[in-house]
Parts: C-alpha cells; structure tokens; sequence
C-alpha cells in the first residue's frame, strides 16, 4: 500500500496511527501542500478533489476521505477498534462524523492557518467565532471522559484516533489552550503511553 | 423507535428517506429549531449538542449524527444500501464523510441562513466562498454521474440517499443553479422515481 500524505496533516497522522496500531507500514509518498503539489494532473488523477490523505491499495484502487480510510482499514484487518456490536459501532461513527463537521473546521483550520502563514481578512474575521465552536467541541469531549476513559467507552476505538491527530495538536497556532480540559490531556497521555504510537512528525 | 427531527433539515430528512426505502416507520417527534425547541433540558440529555436528528430506540438509547445513523440502520437491516464488499463500503464511506466536510456546510448552511432569515454581517460575507466550495462540490458530483448512474456506481447507496437530502433543495435561498448540473439533475428524478420516495416536508 502507498500512502500519499503530507506529514503535518492530522487527517494523514490519523491513518499512520492506526497503522502503527495494526503493525502495518504502508510506503509513505509525500507531497508539500504548500507548494502546490497536491494540484498537479498526476494527483488530481489520484484525488480528484485534491485533498491527502489517499491511501493507493496494492490493486491500484485509491481510497480518499481519511475517516473512511480508518472505517475501510479496521474492517480489513478485523480490527477490535472498530467494535462489532452495531450500537458501540454507532457511536464510533457519530465521533468519526462529529469530527468532521463540529471539530475538524474549528479546530484543524485555524492551526492550519495561523501555522501556515495562511491568514486573510475573511479568515480574520471567521476566527473567533471558529475558536468559540472549537471550544464548544472540546468541551464536549472533555465532558465525555469525565464519565470514560475513552470518547466512546471504556476501550480505545477508531474514535480516539481519529479525534486524537488534530486535538493533540490543537495549542499550534495559539487558538487553544488545553489546560482548561484537564480529562483531554488525560486520555492524550494514555494514548501517547501505548507501546504502538508514533508521533505525528515521524515516518 | 422515536426519531426527534425537524421537518425542514436534510440531515432529518436522510433518515426518514432511509426508514421508507427499508420499510421503517419510527415515530416522529418533531420540534422547531427555530423557536429554542432544541435548547430544552430535556431535548439536551438526549442530544448533548442540541442538534436533531436523534434516534431514540426502544431501548432508550439515543444514536445521533445523521450519517452515523444511516450506517447503523444499513447494517442492522442488512439492506443492500450499504455493499459488503470492503472496497464498495469504502466508496459509500468516502461520500458519507464528504458530505459532511466538503458538502453540507457550502449547501445546507447558505439554504438555511437565507431560507430562514438568519444573514448576519458575518455570514454575508462567508457567503460568496461557501457558494464557490458548494459549485466546486456539486462540479464534482456532476462528473461523478457522468460515468455512473449513483455516486458510488451502478447500484443505489448510502451515499445517493446522503447526497439527495440537501442537493435536491440546493436551489432554495437562491445560492445555486442545479440547471447547471445535468448529471445531477437526471439523478434527482431517478431518485424521486423510486417507488418508495417520499418528499422532504412529508411525515
């Protein structure tokens, strides 16, 4: 398997996370975003809306959407991070789709922005009302593992990795601070104590 | 089973197209949005982000996330709407997560804000880039349908009952011309020929 991923991606650090959790090592294929390397033909060929990550299978199939890469992957390998249980499973994929739509926007871009040079008088003016619905979402999960060690029970599912890239990351950029949500840097120290996690930079 | 919905929303509306196609009939217990319905206490325990559609199942417990409840149902059901070959649930996955990342907030969020009185400064002027992100969405879909009858290939998904609920309202509030889009245009009136299709408004 080749994975084509820029390396401060949380949406790339989310598949090479549970690859490291299920002892797999796809070939890494990296690209600059910031460089335009993500809009050529031969990548939009890949992806067409030109976004990584995309994980290309030994067939040549390429899958996209990083939270369906995790979904496709777990399956594959009959993962127990993707319980069998249809209403544990549930609520594996109401997180995997919270954190696209209430996390991801709120909490990813404004990094991404701040840390990228990538600020303008729209984003200036889309910020605090992003970093009020970001804290809104990690309010929501510090209050989840109040009750819990993980986001959905007492084990770690694809919900935890999934959540884990961009929340550990959240502080970069200035936008958050952490220290308000004390269960969050809980569960980030119990995720980053398991013997198969790598840090986001490292491949 | 209870589904805790608003008549308007396509996420809502997901659901109920789903519970036709599969012959389900849940109770519907609806509320306005509009009016603070969804900021009650008792709407809040069972939905802790106060949003609808919530499924309330006959054992009290309550699953949320639109699309976190479509896969619930597809599989509980067994129903075809969700293939079992990985690689064809990964497509059904892929369009499920973009909807609601690249989709949704460019095409649901400017039909509500313009459908339902509720511009602001801010708004006005996220505007013109949501509607440019929901072009370039519906582009996409469009090129999809032209090499394939459904999103996710020759056979009806998940993914078409996802896309249908907003795309097929994209024209309310007069941010989006589907005239434009052919592919997606002849896909709607497949969809609305089904002879379990049911409209938006009706319950």
């Amino acid at each position: 398997m080749i994975l084509h991923d820029y390396l401060p991606s949380g949406n790339g650090y989310k598949i090479r996370l549970l690859c490291a959790c299920l002892g797999l090592k796809p070939t890494l294929k990296e690209y600059d975003i910031t460089k335009g390397e993500t809009r050529t033909e031969e990548f939009l060929a890949i992806s067409p809306n030109g976004k990584i990550p995309v994980l290309e299978l030994d067939n040549g199939e390429c899958l996209s959407e990083s939270n369906a890469i995790l979904l496709y992957l777990a399956e594959k390998y009959e993962s127990p991070l993707l319980p069998s249980k249809p209403i544990e499973k549930a609520a594996v994929y109401k997180w995997l789709f919270w954190e696209q739509y209430s996390h991801e926007p709120n909490i990813a871009s404004p990094r991404f922005w701040l840390t990228h040079d990538a600020m303008d008088e729209l984003k200036e003016q889309m910020l605090p009302n992003r970093i009020k619905e970001g804290n809104a979402a990690l309010k929501l999960m510090n209050e989840t593992l109040e009750l819990q060690t993980f986001l959905a029970g007492e084990k770690i599912t694809l919900a935890d990795i999934c959540l884990f890239a961009y929340t550990h990351v959240a502080e970069e950029g200035g936008s958050y601070d952490l220290g308000q949500y004390p269960n969050i840097l809980r569960w980030i120290s119990t995720i980053e104590s398991m013997d198969w996690y790598v840090p986001i930079s490292q491949h």
